[in-house]
Order: structure tokens, then C-alpha cells, then sequence
């Protein structure tokens, strides 16, 4: 996630970190040389069929609707994204409160914690295809990692393993009904929250989509000088080229937003959100809590 | 549903596969040749009545308005039936974990869990319309199958069975009334993402939004050639033949979408779900989870 | 309801049913002739002032965007109605469920059940105006069917009754306090569905925008052939006739989508969806169920 | 609210109530009126400078967009509130059912309902700023109301008072602690409503979007007859006249949604749905319920 | 948050106050600036390159949709903020109400209730960057404060501090196993409802958006004046600064609202709310409430 100011009307239009004009720079240039071309040839070789501006308009419509739609899917995903985790935040800040009231601050509350945060480190770990293996250093031994980790489901077998840390305390009459029930829904929401993140990694939006809209686009933009031949004249190259940039530019931050867990710069900053994590239970376990991570360079992982 | 990358520019419009072109290549090849005929009529017969693209540029905005609600009803019930879904998926992870803590992990967790995945199974047959007998054997004995089955709801049957399950076991004191609550709860909540299921499944959008839009779309794209003979002129049949694309194409992506069950090339992966939700059952229940089903050629059914 | 598959692109234009052709045709051939008479006086009597077709493009946009929002609407009321009543089945299910874990499958079960199904039919008779006595005779005695539908509110009168009943167990000691709860949170879910589609029954949408829209759109359609003259010619009977089908057509859908308890052809199933409880009560009863309602001629009630 | 069927086609240019005509008309006029003097002046005195239609249909999509963006969010606003109260409604419903479960329909139960009632009659009362100790008389003595009432929040006192008459039965040992935890919850389910009201009355939409659209839709109807003068002729008047109908009055509806609690045409019925509630704790009482307040003069306040 | 009503048509044109003009004025006189040059250069000097109006239609829809989307995002994100400050308003209130029914109104139920104030007063401290050990001086002593600033996550610590002096009334035996589980239950809401404001304070909307938004607007308000030369005449520097009006007063508003904590005429009036809980949680302990927050110079802090 970047994480900077916006820039002053000045520097706006020289920023190129978290901008999409490198990835889709060929793509424009491609479409104003075409635009160029089309012009040259129909000035000085022969007449090129002209395509009215107004029949372009029908279609710019159109696409403007399906990119809307195709933005406005991969945007909801990204913020359900983030829902989730924040959702998982407050509840594992909330295990440390049950834990208080139905286990006296006990040690099974610390270990609960302890198997919370290495919980959302698998489940990082899963979202981002990443080896969390070091993060859970500091919160299990390095046995109970492994096992954790040979899971096909590595944080399912986290929540599970809270399951029969409470089981173990049921059957020593340590926490009550209560207690149990509470532990248990909160865990539920967790499960809740893990399944919706696996939801969103696993279910893109329907290919036929990214076909649709892509195919269309690239149609757009080829036919686009065409229509642009009379009506604007050699403002034509650069007219296409910011079509093409809008048009293409929204395809691509589309792209990065349809799958929010990747580390990429404007996917979320999971990174960061397993330090929250670890910083409140840390307050929670009246341990020093490790820093806050840091963007750097503006870009928070 | 189609697990590809998005492919390249080059490959782009040669990926046949997910795409809505086999599908309606007639109707974009008709009002192609529509726009010919028109042409040539219209240059060495006789001139034909011409309408004004901005005419056609009023209809075009309405239909993209409709085709646009239609694509986002229709997406939204194919969404909305992933979260039910997944929403399943945590909660038979929930019912492992209620077994730990309320029933100290004894035979009847393995059972409730068994009749977990046979309501899983169940449902999915009934959305499908397919036999699920051969995928209940790893899960129940053959007569409790075929008990199962007989039922006209044989999902919520399999979520009775639970019940029953649960109420014997409090008939032997083995249960709580916490573990009960959580119980019933839980149960309560795979009801109603399975209500929610056969609500999508059974009540399709309205009739009379097919008629409308469809009528709209087959006049729109026939009348489309009058309105190009002067505005685009050879160009024509090219624009017409994109304009079909696009807007056929989003009805047929559409009709998929609206009936997420079936099993078609776009629908939800209900297959590889339930497989998911088995290795989530065996891994809670220590045993060896299957494979997870893989996409065959691009396709997770 | 209307369930049929969709008309193959021949028969397409001749499907009456569902169509809302029938109900606009009047004010479709109006604004034909309208448009036919403007022609006429225009060529051959004395030209008449024109509107340039932009101008009404601006208009038409404008109303393409609140005949939207008034479909989106509309259309929500509608699929939430509907989402309310599957949350009732799911509900009317866990009663069964819940009488199986915390009243031991007894006699107060059936009652309870029995109850839950002549809720769902007061429901449907409150939403209806249709008198529901007869379909109360297989659940209660004729005299309790009476008292039920002497009250104001009926339904909530039988939700009354259940927790009369549950009242009685505790009183006998045959509930305990963990099932008092989980029958009074789904009662109360139950309750907050009906609340749920009598606000949708009793609240229509402002009625101010009926008057702006349906006004809007006469004015529009009226104007159109004076705009149609230039731009299109002796198409512009049929396009505006098409338009005045968009417009209108639209206009109907919504209000038949508007109020969608009425017993109308786009309207909710509520008789198949009463079916659907009883058979699911039988079953969880171990009756014979009932056989589910077919459509007749492609209408579901 | 407006309670009253569409009017036909033949009325529907004549129904003056719940139409915003009357507050909009010097509007509409005064911009038909500028139209027709700068005609006069275009055609005999001295050409105007003009305004291409297009460019005015660049300026009117994005007013639609942003007058579309406000009623939707007003709208959200007002249904949103009748989903609060509708919530509500079942919620006291829900109060009498658990006094029947862990009450034994007792006298608490009774004085709980009352106390119910006058919370909602004070949630109206601060709603609309009326003064609702006449409708008090029914359920509580003098001096009780004039003591609720003189609470900076008195709908919250109403709902503290019923927390007291709970810990009062808990004190004499007459309530269970499952009864506690249910009543506690819908408690908990009203105060989020109420609060969820008191969020809409006193944040009203951001005040920059209204001067934003406001001055823009001044601007644009001002500027529309210099753009009608060649584009319509002498329909300029009216067409400017029925453009000024269409983006005034949404605005002016958009007002009437926005603060959906006031006593005006299109505000929500809050006294007819107080008297829903008193018929339900009548019915629940076994009182006879006061009528149903009908609609005077279509009007339900 | 600014509080007053809609100014009258009068005086709509002069309140600068929650307007964006005075911090888009210098763009918009610089637009309009190149309008005049450029009108001036082509009439005088050497005709320029036109740019058809239709071909910045186009890019006008295409604009407006980006507009649209981001302008929407915004808004729901302050919404949003508000309904989860809502939701803490409610929750705090519940918490008063819970300690009368499990507490007896004893004196815990007081310093539960003088620290959920100091966590509302230390969330809104942290969402503000502001310093709120004033406004806990009411409510706490002063090392107690002090201790809580301390934390990393004060506002988290406050509702561990709640957990805590709930552990010690468990030690003690002053609380039920049911109070235990609804007061754990609001505490989490309170704990989901702050995680919720973290999230939209911490995650903007994804920085791309603002580049693709922004570069677009500059680049369409300095083409505009060029396609402004034919199509309106001496109208286009009025034009251009009225569409660099819409599109970067849209702008602005969206900026405000993205981030609705800060302390800015349209953020939201975090102070006021804090009050509203002291008013409701002193009316529930007895004690005579402060006075409410009234807006100064129309705006509420």
C-alpha cells in the first residue's frame, strides 16, 4: 500500500511510484503512432474512411459502463479485504479480554494469544504464498511451528489448536460454560473472517470479464484514430493517447485491486497488519510490543 | 469456473475458452452482414431512410443503462453465492472446534462432522441436480445415505440428523446446555446460508427484465447498420459486428452469472469446495485429507 | 412469478407472458401515431419547429438516470422481500432443530411447528389480503385458527402463542434456560422478518417519484417526434415506439416490482414459498410432506 | 408519507399533493421566462452569443451524475430510517414474547411493554420536536412521563428505566440470568436503533454537496436557453421550463428524504407507527388496541 | 462538520463557508485564463487546432464515471465512520444498562462507565492526533490516565482496563457467568466499531486512483478551452471555469471526505459525539450532564 501526501499540481504529474503509466507506457505510445500514422496517411496518401465521433461516443459509453463495473467489483473486493482483517484485529484484541474475564489472566491466556497472532501469520503466510516460519518464532517453539505449518491448512490448525487449548481447560474445570461459549464464537468470527479473505484469493472475478472488457478496450483504442482524424485534428495523437491512458490505466489498477493479498504496491500491507496484531497482544501480555512497521520508500507491505 | 492468468495482449483475442464468442458468433456475423446489405443497398440501389447516430446514441445510453443493472443483479447473486459458500466452509470448521471444546473430542464430533460434509454434499447435489451417493460413501454407511436421500430436502435432513445427534447426546448428559446453544447456533447458520442458496437457485431475476432487455438488444443492433451507413460508412459492418459483441456478449455472460450452481464454464467451483471442506474435516479429525481438486484445463468444476 | 426458460431468439418477440407489451401498448401506438401525424403536417402542411436531437439527448440521459435509480429500487425491495422470506424458512427449520436438541423431540415441538406454519400463512394472508383459514386446517384446530385470526396482527399473535407454549414448559420445568434463549432469538428473528416485509408492504417508495418520473417520461416521449422529424426520418414511428417500449416498459416493470407481495405475475411466489415450509415441517414431523406447487402456464404463486 | 394509488395518465398532470411543483414553480417559470427574452432578443435585437448543445451536454451528464449521487444517498437515508423503525417495531414485539418466556406474563411484563411504548413515543418526540406527553398518558402516571421527559435523552432514560425494573426482579430473584442476557440484547438492539436515528437527524449530508449541486444546477438552468436557441426554436421556453422541473425538483425531493423524520409530505410516519406499536402491546397485553391511524387527505404523518 | 440551513437562491452564490471555491478559485481563474488566450491567439494571431466538443464528450462520461466512483468511495467511507461512532454511542449506553441489570447498579458499573467515556475520549485522541488528557480529567485520576496514554493502543487499553475490573468483580463473585458474557459481548462491538475507524484512518482509498483522477481532470480542464472555440464563443471562459468548478470542487469534497477524522469543516464532529456520550453515561449514573456542543460559526468540532 503506498502511503504518501497526494502531490502539489506541480510534482502530480512526474510522481511515478504507485502510477500505472509504466506498465501501460507502450500501450500509449503504441496508440498515438497509430493516431500519427492515420493522420499522415490520410493527409497525404489517401482518404482513410472516417469513422463519425458520435458513433465513437456510443461505444465510449458502453466501455466507460463495463470498466465502471469491472472497477467498482475489484475496488469492493480490496475494501471486503480489509474489512477482514481489521475485523480479525478487534478480534483477536478481543480474545485477550475474554481471557481476562473467564480465565483470570491466566498463562492458558497468553498461550491463546500467542496461537492467535501465529493464526493470522499462517494465514498471512497463505494469502502471500510467503514462508511465515520466522514470524512465529517469538510466539511458538519451533516444534509446534512446524507441526502447524504441515497443515494443508495451516491456520485452520491454529484456531483448532486454541479449540483444544480450551478443551484441555474444560476438562480441568478451569474456564466455565461462559467462558466457553464466548471463546467459541469469537473463534467462529475468526474462521468467518479467514474463510471470506480465502474467498477473495481463490474466486477472481469471472474471466469472461477480463476478456470482455479487455478485447473491447484494445477495439476501442485502435479504431479510436480513426474517428479522431476530422475532429481534432493534430491534437489526435495526444487525444488518443489519454484515452488510451485512462482506458488502459484503470484496467491495470483494476488488475492490482481484484487481488488485494498480493505484495504488490497498492495491494494491502498485510505485513503491517500482523505487527498491529502482535503490538496488541504484546500491550495485552504487558510485554514491550516490537515497533510499527514503516513504509519505506512510501510503500507499506 | 476459469483459473487462467489474464493472457497476453498477442493471445488475447485468440483465448477461445471463457470467452462468449463461440456463443453468439452468429448474431455478431448476422448483423455484420446486415450492415453490408445495407450498405450496398444503400449505395447502388436505392438510398435507404438513414437515422441519425444520435438517435441511436439516446437508445444506446438506455440499453447500457439496463444491460448494466442486469450484469450487476446478475454478478451480484453469483458473489453473493460464493459468500454462502464460504460462509459454509467456516462454519463446518466452526462445528470441529465446538466438538473440542464441548465434547471433549469424542466419537460424536467425528459423526457430527461426517454429517457435515454429507449436508455439504447433499446441497450441492440438490443445486446441481446431480447424484451425490458415490461422494457420501467415505462419509456415511450406505443405508444413512440412502436414508438421507429419500428426504425431499435431503441437506436439511442431513443438518436434523445433527440435531438428533445432539439431542441424544444430551438425553446422556453429554452435552452442556452452552454446548448445545453453540450448537444450535452454528446449525442455524449453515440453514441459513443453505435457504440462502436455494433462494438464489429457485428464483431467478425477473422474466420480464430478460424480455425487456433482449427485445431492446435485438432491435438496437438491426437498426444500428441505418444509423452507420453515413457515419462510418465501410467501416460499418466492423462497428456493427464490435457493438453486437459487446452488448450480446454482456447478455450471455449475464445468463451464466444469474444461475451461479450450474455447471457451466463460469459457475462457482461447488466440487472443489466440498473438497475443500472434506480436507478441512479430515485434518480436524487427524485423518489424511484427498487432494485438492485442480482445474482441468483451465476449468474447476 | 414467472418461471420458464428463455425464449429462443425466434419466438422472442411473440411471448405475451410476463411481457408488460400488453399493458403499454395503448401509449406505444400513441406515440406512433403521434409521431406519424408530426411527419405528415411537417412535409406537407407547414414545417414545424424543431427540436435538434442533442437537446433531447440531454433529456433523455436525465431520465435514463432516474428511471434507473427507480428500477434499482424497486428491484431491492423486491430481492429483499424475497431474502426476508428465506430467512423465515431457514428460521422455521431451526425451530425443528431446536426442538430436537432442547425439548427432546416431545409433543411441545410439534405444537411449536404447527404454530411456525400457520405464522408463515398469516404472514402471507396479511401481505395478500387473501383469507388463509383453510390452509390453517391441517395445523391448528378450527377454533384456534379463529382466535389467531381474530387479532390484529395474526401472524405475531401465532409468534405469541410459540412463546405462550414455551412458557408453559418452563413453568413445568420441561425447558431449560438455554433453550428459552435459543427459541427466543429465533422467534425474534422471525419477528424481524415479518416487520421486515410489512415495511416493505406498507412503505412504497415516495410517491413523488412516481409523479417526477411518470410525468418526465410522458413529456418525453411526446416531444420525441418533433426531434425525430430531421434525425431519422419515416424510422421515427418505429423508434419512437421503441423508445416510448424502453421508457414505459421500464415504468411498468418497476411498479409491479415495487409492491412484491401482490398476487401478480412478476410478484414472489409466497403460496410455493408456504409450501416449502410445510413440506420442510413435515419432514422434520417424519409426515408425508405435501407435493410442491407446481407453476401453472409458467406462473408460480 | 403519501398514501394513495397512481393516478391515471389522464390526472397525472393535475395531482398537486406530494408533487413538488408548487415549491419549484417560480423557478421553473422565471428560467422559461429568461428563454422566451433571450429568443426575443437573439431574433430582433442582436444575435447571441450561443452555447453549442453538446457542450451543454457535457456540463448536463455530470449534473445528473451528482443530482443522481445525492437523491440515492438521501434515499439510502430515509429507507435506512424506516429500516430502524421497522427494526424497532419487531424489537418491542420481541420484549413481550420474552416477558411470556422468562416473565411468566407477569405484572413486570406489563409495566416493561408500557415502558417500551414510551420509549418509542420519546424517540419520536425528540425526532420531530413535538412534544408527546398527551401520548405518554396511556402507559404511564404524570409523573413518571414528566420524569422521563425531563432526561436530556429521555428515550434512553425510558430504555435505562426498564434496565432498572430488570435489576429489580434480579434483586428479588425473579428473573433468570438467561432472561437477563435476552432482554439485555434487545435492550442493546434498541438502543442501536435509536442511536442509528439519532445519526441520521443530526448529521445531515455533507453541506458542500448541496452548494456544490445547488450553484450547479442554477448555472446550468441559466445557461440552457443560450444553448436552446438554435437547437430548439420556439420549444426553448418549454423545454427549459420541463429541464428546470426535472433537476429542481429532484433537488427539492432530495431535500424532503434527506431529513426523512420531519412532519412533511414525504417524511416517514413516525405517529402512525407508534400507533402500530401500541396495537401490538395491546394485542400482547390482551387490551383492545386503539385504531390504526389511516391517511387524512392521502396524507399518513 | 458544518450545521446550517440551505441558504435561499439569494444568497446561495456568496457562502463561502464549507464551499471548495476558495481552494479551487485559483484554478479555476487559470482555466478560464487559457480560455481567453486561447480565444484571443485563434481570432487574432493564427487559428488554432480545434478539438471537436464530441470528442471531449467522451472524455467528459469517462471523467465524470471516475469522478463518480471516487466521489461515492469517499462518501461511504464517512458514513461509514459515522455509523461506526454511532454504534459506539449505543454500545457505550448499553454497557450503563447491563450494570444496572448484572451489576445492581453498583460501583463498578460507575468506573466501567468512566472508562468507557476515557476510551471514546482516547480513540477519538488517537483518530485526531490530538492530546485528550484534559477531557479524561473528569472521569479518571490522573496516574490512571496517564498509564492508559501510555499505552501504544490507549483506546485498546481502556477496554482491557473494563476486562480487568470485570475479572476482579469474577474473583469476587460480584457477576454472573451471564454478565460476564454480555458484557464481553459489548465490549468486543466496542473493540470491532474502534478497529473499524483504524481501518479507514490508516487505509486511504489506493493512491492510484487519486493520480488517475487527477492527472485526468488537469488534462481535460486544459484541453477543454480548445474545443470550447467554436462551440460556445465568448461563453467558454465562463464555461471551462464552470466545469474546472465541478470537476475540482468534486474533488476537493472527495479529499474532505476520505479521511473523515481530521479536523477539517467537513470531518465529522468527533467532539460533539464525545459529549453526547459524557451526557448519556451522566444521565445514567445521576450526575448532572455538561452542556451539549453547539456549532461555532456553524461549524461543529
Amino acid at each position: 500500500m503506498i502511503v504518501r501526501d497526494q502531490p502539489s499540481s506541480l510534482t502530480l504529474f512526474f510522481v511515478m511510484q504507485g502510477s500505472v503509466v509504466p506498465r501501460i507506457f507502450a500501450r500509449m505510445v503504441g496508440v498515438a503512432l497509430l493516431s500519427v500514422l492515420v493522420l499522415l496517411v490520410d493527409h497525404h496518401i489517401t482518404p482513410l474512411p472516417q469513422i463519425s465521433i458520435a458513433a465513437m461516443s456510443i461505444f465510449g459509453i458502453a466501455l466507460s459502463l463495463f470498466l465502471g463495473f469491472r472497477n467498482n467489483a475489484a475496488y469492493d473486493r480490496w475494501w471486503e479485504a480489509r474489512k477482514l482483517w481489521g475485523a480479525m484485529i478487534a478480534d483477536i484484541r478481543s480474545l485477550g479480554r475474554h481471557g481476562s474475564i473467564f480465565l483470570a489472566n491466566g498463562p492458558s491466556r497468553a498461550r491463546i494469544l500467542a496461537l492467535a497472532v501465529a493464526f493470522a501469520h499462517l494465514h498471512r503466510g497463505f494469502l502471500r504464498g510467503v514462508d511465515v516460519k520466522p514470524a512465529l518464532r517469538d510466539w511458538l517453539d519451533e516444534a509446534e511451528s512446524e507441526a502447524l505449518i504441515a497443515n494443508r491448512n495451516a491456520a485452520d490448525a491454529a484456531l483448532r489448536q486454541i479449540a483444544d487449548e480450551l478443551a484441555d481447560l474444560t476438562a480441568q474445570e478451569k474456564i466455565s460454560g461462559y467462558g466457553q461459549m464466548t471463546f467459541a464464537r469469537t473463534l467462529a468470527a475468526l474462521a468467518e473472517a479467514q474463510a471470506g479473505c480465502e474467498r477473495i484469493m481463490t474466486t477472481p472475478l469471472p474471466f469472461v470479464y477480463s476478456l470482455l472488457v479487455r478485447r473491447t478496450t484494445y477495439l476501442y483504442c485502435w479504431l479510436l484514430p480513426f474517428a479522431l482524424i476530422e475532429a481534432t485534428g493534430w491534437f489526435a495523437p495526444l487525444l488518443s493517447a489519454i484515452v488510451a491512458y485512462v482506458f488502459f490505466g484503470l484496467q491495470a489498477v483494476t488488475n492490482e485491486l481484484e487481488l488485494p493479498f498480493r505484495n504488490v504496491q497498492n495491494g494491502l500491507p498485510l505485513d503491517a497488519m500482523c505487527r498491529v496484531i502482535e503490538i496488541s497482544v504484546c500491550e495485552a501480555l504487558d510485554r514491550t510490543p516490537p515497533p510499527a512497521l514503516l513504509p519505506e520508500n512510501h510503500v507499506l507491505t
